[in-house]
């Protein structure tokens, strides 16, 4: 392998590193903890890891955790209720609803009763708008996004006049992420499922993203040789020979394509640990926030 | 000459048709009126003839207009307070604050204060956010964006699948074109001041829209042979040959890339028309839904 290993592990935990300080000085200073409510509905295995990770990751550095969980059954109305009450509970700085919800209950409405000075997971739509204008700030960019960009930004790889290429459009971190580029300057190409001539176009970028949750589906011949790849994907393929009968792979053939990137991220260990480190840092940042309106 | 011209202002004169039917039949079938009020504030010349070219096409299909006027000096809490009284008053379904505003006040507070069901200029930053997202509706797309959308598709130019490219990335017209491009399935570029190699990114373009405000800056290297090339800018130049002493040229090198161009908009007569045809079609839309939820 050629390429430089971006490791989000690694960054990631000087990050928390960070963070864990900046709680205790809030805490010293205001006599604030950051608190964090998490939101679980339903029996989905891998939402529940998700949202014990997340908060097992919260209590390392400090921040307090609000665990609610409801059956799959509940309603919508209950559930708004209880948003509601995270929303005006003062010890709670931060709100994570974790999807995807039971497809009775309507995420677009749950997602918006979160007050958007709460919304630490930056789904609201105010966030998408705002994400990609110049000079205007959004208040929480969506974590998985953040986390890509700030692999780039502290592995100083430049993003400013540099042609960026994101494969995938979705809301939650396609579509986010390549307006982040685009308000950090790069010249931004949105790739996705109906886009012709797709290895021509993604071997435009020097900064190629893959959000698309295809395992494997980026080959080295879809790489420009010198190019930044950034995997978001988290692909669990069969594997008898691991003792889970699986294990995780990225959009991205990592084996071929670290042969001819400058610098690539790996799956796991790359992006997925950046994504909670942000969480983190929005929840810190909310409660930042909080105590100084008070 | 040897490409298309796309007319924007016979189309525009074909969509004012079609609207002042339909606020015809909304007068009859629900006795409704379409209600516009703009918002005028200081003494900008430019920004008075804009707003009295809204009006009056407003008057010739049939919606009510209602004008006010306000002196620069105006405080911020009186324009609040009228922009408050206009989205409670019944008769008004559509609302539009001309900017640019004076510098003392604060823009941004002012058009969130705009429901966002009247907010027929769509430049709430939650439309901005829903506007790329597939499957999700934004209440209502800006004029201009939609307008350039609207000379594609009633030319018959397919956007899915082609690859456009974007110069231009302001919150009211790049950025929302971009992202109106993209959920119609097209492979989007988004260029700008920073991007390095323009002419080589623009040739990638299919459909190639300018919105910089830089007179007959798109010169005919920087198009594709065949390439869609839609011209949102409106700038002076001056012309002593002309009555006024300047005349009005867009972004593009009409003259040149009209060659080399499958299909071009003229600049006036392209997407000058639209703009205000669309600003019609978004007040009776919000008289429509007003209606129908009372």
């Amino acid at each position: 392998m050629k390429a430089r290993l971006l490791d989000g592990a690694s960054l990631a935990a000087t990050i928390r590193a960070e963070i864990k300080q900046a709680v205790a000085e809030l805490q010293q200073t205001r006599g604030v903890t950051p608190g964090l409510a998490t939101v679980l509905i339903g029996d989905n295995p891998a939402s529940a890891i998700y949202v014990r990770n997340k908060r097992k990751a919260c209590e390392e550095v400090g921040i307090r955790t609000f665990s609610h969980e409801l059956p799959a059954s509940v309603s919508q109305s209950d559930v708004l209720a209880l948003v509601e009450s995270l929303a005006a509970h003062p010890e709670v700085h931060g709100i994570l609803v974790q999807l995807p919800l039971p497809p009775h209950l309507d995420a677009d409405r749950i997602l918006s009763a979160i007050p958007l000075h709460k919304d630490v997971d930056g789904f609201n739509p105010v966030n998408l708008g705002l994400l990609g204008v110049k000079g205007k700030q959004a208040p929480f960019a969506p974590c998985t996004p953040q986390g890509c960009i700030e692999l780039l930004t502290r592995n100083n790889i430049s993003i400013c006049g540099r042609r960026a290429v994101v494969l995938g459009r979705s809301a939650v971190v396609g579509l986010p992420l390549a307006l982040m580029l685009l308000a950090r300057d790069a010249t931004v190409t949105i790739c996705h499922s109906r886009t012709a001539n797709l290895a021509s176009v993604t071997r435009e970028a020097d900064i190629l993203v893959a959000a698309i949750g295809k395992p494997r589906f980026v080959t080295a011949d879809m790489v420009r040789p010198g190019a930044v790849v950034i995997d978001v994907g988290i692909n669990r393929v069969e594997d008898p020979k691991h003792p889970k009968g699986y294990r995780l792979v990225g959009d991205v053939d990592f084996d071929e394509v670290s042969e001819i990137a400058s610098a690539i991220t790996p799956v796991p260990g790359g992006v997925g640990p950046m994504t909670v480190a942000m969480l983190l840092r929005n929840t810190l940042i909310a409660a930042q926030r909080q105590s100084q309106a008070a």
